[in-house]
């Protein structure tokens, strides 16, 4: 029973729209403990878009059944909608190559309770010595080689690893393999990647390197849902430091990872925390 | 008739309160266009308290009489509120001693449009000259010097020019004159000081000497309304900057003047536009 | 006679590079204010380089005589070095079209005392009363149009101007036109613009609907030099600023034109206080 | 023999500073890698003050050598100087209490190699289970409870434990025990400190629970020598982030926590780097 539940919804603009959803909530006993909205004036063709976080107390009310009701009020209303339970951790698959600091970021926030994760498995290009300087305990460790000849395998085998381990997310904590279209599209809204650059600048393959030649003075770091158009995800989460001409391009790594590990977390908070809402190419973000 | 009005209200936080309140306004053809809420969880003996702000279209409801239905409804929850015009201007006095910078900036955001206020007086204890840089034009200037003994006499010059203007807001850009406790009981929630330093840290005269001889690594400055306790009312706004050993104090006056500037107008932009609750000391800010 | 003198300097790395300078300035009774020095060893066929600034009081010694003799020092080093009187304003033309925020902001920080530049022009491709909103008062104003038939004519009019008034700098402050290839490079190292983006994202036209439509949670402003490649030029300074999903195009316009004023003037005073030393497509900036 | 080697000094500020101690290193085929110096010119009785680091290649030259003959250079110009072997890790104690945050981190960029470090001891008046979540493997743990009748044993204990391990720095990563003044004294200049407050806010205890109540809109961490008086040493670092009303004290916690571990290791790695000078009670840092 019980723990706060989320709602998340989306759909056209119309007249009465927050007051229908927090009636629905309301009659049935329910207490809001937050609620943001917000209505996409920018429009397209379709109209207005209007966005929905709430999280509430049911007040004993079963999720399974106040899910049923709300599954038809929902059609009514044409919306893309989910109810969450606040109190189960986001189930989370973390893939890792070489580089380990956000691993190892995401499990000491795990550790801590300070992120609600529960990080069903690690994979990895690389075998399980990469990962020896996180305290990754118990966590099942799946080392998953590719090569040309084996990519559409090992993207199986990640699919596979999702279903059997009911993954709510895929985390690219530095994962350096590209996915196909296919994959994307698979995990399409529930598969982030950490850019290590701040993106739409630099790109592609070592965006540091990138940087230092152009001579910027800010650098980096942006976390962003996978989608098949390389760095062109919708972008959740960024932040950048201030750099100078006497920053190596071996400084921007260093200072860059500390960027990274930090909007990577962030990002995933804000994810598990049901505060992430796809619009578009772009998302709605409700922090609180 | 006609544009936008802008909703604000606190009370103690109650079952269905959102909906009910989002139903009101449904039921009268409103149109919400943005809405925000905050249940303060943090207590006290009088229990949670719920904050909310509503913009919306009234559909070409009377903006007087939808108030005066309100009203009784809020009654019944015991409600602080406000309705506002979101297209007629705040009514604003200036208020400057002798640095110019930060009534310089308000106005031009005036001239340019970015800023919805209406400048009904300039206000100095020094003459006009004070403002020779910035381009005042038709705002009407009034020179109020004040000396120990003239003290009381001067800040009632204040309250009946406030209230022959029908001031709805009193901004200290800058001025450095203390107002007496009576004279900040008046202008109680309806006056915002620019302090030049990150408070809590270096309250009262020359922050910026005492930021330097502390040798902090990092300067600000704090937008906050006035109360009678000097620099220790309600912040809305603060912003920073950082800075090194190599700054003198006269740079850190330099560096200063723009983050007073852009933190003053912001505070001033969120309490215009109706976003700026307060909260017993401190305030509750709903950005968009 | 006088007041302090900057030198600056660059030339290949070579071994006691650092001795040598300040043994000359010391051997003539020249006392250091301020030194920095640069190595840069990412190198190249040409091996690494090095650079410096020195600021010092010249007690007394003739700053013509100083440069005659640093001359033959300098060409013996094989140097690129410029020796500049800290007293003396940095004679600016300032270049704008429509959007008139930086050029208030630079006039202002020029009549505070700020920036230690003297505005020897206004330049606009259009008329003056762009320019109504800032204290120009007796800067001389110069509207010069430009029309696809006359941009050779007005560039030469810009160079002549430059000419009679021996300006050491040339601003653009939001001055849409593009220079040409040869304008560009008449002005090398000697031209700045502020772009409304970070670059190297949103290069070229509306970066703001750019950035709106990507969905970035960043924006920010870019001070460089001009060269013939569009929005490539060495970059001087950076500033950014978060904005949310809910910040509409006309709010990044907004939020952009207060980073946008800042960093131009901060690009402007590392300038003229003999900060910046062009390194290749990229900048060395001493601060202080 | 050897890699590069650092000098830093400080003495009273003096006509050919600069040149002489550059010349000095060039006489004995040293090149110089970078180098920066500062002038005090807020001056006090005893004249302004001059600071300087110099890292240079010895080119052969043995730095025991080297060292006997600056100390009569040195000497003669009442300097305070130290010579520093670059790729000599810093022998370092880390303190700790609960929190573990700033340990873990610590001990990642240790490993990664990205901290040149040596810790010699982790130090805790907490048994060893504080430090599960960290790699700290090999690392020597000292159990040092600590009651207010064994304080001066325990304090004694530290010292022989600095002194054993020949320890060059005491890291304070959270450990919330206060240093007698006696104790203070011992390690001045080699005791960091982290607060987690925006010093000069907030001292003392629960900053988090004080910045909550003042209705701060950005909170911060600084890192600090220890002095005798509590909060006041002289300040490394500092860094900010900004929260809003709906943070909740827990919640300055949890975001407080990434400030802290960035602060503190960034302090620790300027101090290992020779990159921070005291001052009297601010400190010179000469960032590359």
């Amino acid at each position: 029973m019980g723990g706060p539940l989320i709602l998340t919804l989306s759909c056209a603009d119309q007249p009465g729209i927050t007051a229908r959803v927090t009636s629905f909530l309301y009659e049935r006993g329910c207490n809001i403990i937050e609620a943001q909205q917000f209505n996409d004036r920018a429009g397209n063709e379709a109209g207005d878009r209007f966005f929905m976080r709430v999280a509430f107390d049911p007040d004993g009310i079963d999720s399974g059944r106040l899910g049923a009701e709300f599954s038809d009020f929902a059609k009514a209303h044409a919306m893309i909608w989910k109810l969450a339970r606040q109190d189960r951790p986001c189930r989370v698959i973390i893939m890792v190559s070489k580089f380990d600091h956000c691993l190892v970021d995401l499990v000491y926030r795990w550790r801590t309770g300070e992120l609600s994760i529960d990080p069903v498995a690690i994979v990895s290009n690389h075998p399980r010595e990469i990962a020896i300087r996180s305290d990754i305990g118990e966590i099942p460790f799946h080392y998953l080689p590719v090569t040309p000849g084996t990519k559409d395998e090992q993207e199986a085998a990640l699919r596979d690893l999702a279903e059997e381990n009911q993954a709510d997310l895929v985390v690219l904590a530095r994962y350096m393999q590209i996915f196909s279209d296919a994959q994307a599209r698979h995990f399409a809204g529930r598969c982030i990647n950490i850019h290590h650059s701040f993106l739409p600048g630099f790109k592609g393959a070592r965006p540091y390197t990138q940087a230092y030649e152009r001579g910027v003075k800010i650098i980096g770091a942006t976390a962003h849902f996978v989608t098949g158009d390389l760095d062109e995800g919708p972008i959740i989460h960024q932040d950048v430091e201030r750099i100078t001409h006497a920053d190596s391009a071996a400084d921007l790594v260093r200072k860059g990872r500390d960027i990274e590990r930090r909007v990577l977390a962030e990002a995933v908070r804000l994810f598990v925390e049901e505060r992430v809402l796809i619009n578009g190419n772009r998302t709605v973000v409700f922090r609180a």
